[in-house]
């Protein structure tokens, strides 16, 4: 029998292509999708559940978990309404008002206790260093730390590998690498902004289309509007 | 202006004793208490309610938490009903099956979230290491491998130190502390198999019955039976 990989699937490219990496390693996926009370999230959700149906992925192994939690703390534009989203600002330094206070850990988490009580042996999630690189919960120094963390606070017998394929790659080889395993990039979305078609404005849509555009592919899902600057 | 710490609050008697102890440092307290599908859970919210009080800690440094993703997860007789809690049985070796899987680390990711939005200095929790030495997540190994985490996954400018005072106390040290503190621990909740008083058979009563009797003193909440030995 496979093992068992629970995939944080957050219906993004990013976890797309890392799900369709941990079923082309053999795994069997576990897949975890996560409500932190972003704007978006209904259509996050529904992405989750078209990305698990082309997977096969029966109902025992997929987990929708809401983190009230990270809305009643705030502090993040992504959450909190009163705060604004910045566009067009890829480049700027430090941390972006996007960040939401140590999520990830709070996502590793739950993937931990989940894998401990399914006996699932590995952990894959979509983090992008370089992209991120202003988030400081998306580094591998934090990853791995949290690594050794789980495998300290868990049982004797829960051995789990954290595995973060895309680490070290930039969006346009993201991309290429989806097509090569043939992820359903079209059932994805990225958009921080809007529900129905992705809004083209917001730092989210401009790295997808900067990655879309580097790899020369168009990109499937549906744009309100495109920079001039990045169509294919 | 006094720093700021996060305090984690189940309730139980360890954590109010931690709590006294981070205001004896001369912290202001924050109140984090979270709330996980344990069966005594409106009885432990009361109990932190009822601290908060006591501590004159004002509703904007209080937090409750429900973590619905550790029932939906499931795994512990703690939030499983289906799971039998054992009863008398303090010294059984093996992680025993009151754990939670890796629920220390959503205690503490929660704490460190917020702790990160109010501008906190330190995060102090109720760990007893000797008592508990069947939980994986409640050693110090694990709690100083979660504090260089979060450090490594937050802001550059959030710098989190972790106190957990009672980690090497036994439990009539704890009782000791506490008295000398003047805790409330006529306020503070232990046992996890009821509400109304406590039932003085499930091991929190037992570990908890054992350190008053050691200490020398009587606890002051009612309970519905305590066994002969561990009368005072």
């Amino acid at each position: 029998m496979s093992e068992l990989a629970v995939v944080s699937l957050s219906g993004g490219m990013d976890s797309c292509v890392t799900a369709a990496m941990a079923k082309a390693q053999g795994f069997e996926l576990a897949l975890l999708h996560a409500d932190y009370g972003q704007r978006t999230q209904e259509r996050e959700k529904q992405a989750f559940r078209d990305i698990a149906e082309f997977y096969g992925v029966p109902a025992s192994r997929r987990l929708i978990i809401g983190f009230d939690t990270l809305k009643a703390i705030g502090g993040s534009a992504l959450t909190d309404a009163s705060i604004a989203l910045p566009e067009g600002e890829l480049d700027r330094p430090g941390v972006p008002v996007s960040y939401v206070p140590f999520r990830n850990a709070h996502l590793l988490a739950t993937c931990v206790s989940w894998a401990e009580v399914l006996g699932a042996t590995a952990i894959f999630v979509g983090f992008v260093e370089e992209d991120s690189s202003g988030y400081p919960d998306c580094r591998e120094a934090f990853l791995r730390s949290f690594e050794q963390t789980a495998n300290l606070g868990t049982k004797p017998e829960t051995n789990l590998a954290f595995h973060a394929p895309l680490l070290h790659l930039r969006k346009a080889e993201i991309v290429a690498k989806g097509r090569e395993l043939g992820a359903p990039l079209h059932l994805t979305w990225s958009c921080y902004q809007s529900e129905q078609e992705a809004c083209g404005h917001c730092d989210s849509c401009h790295l997808r289309l900067r990655g879309f555009q580097q790899a020369g592919f168009p990109d499937p899902i549906p744009y309100a509007f495109i920079p001039d600057s990045l169509k294919v």
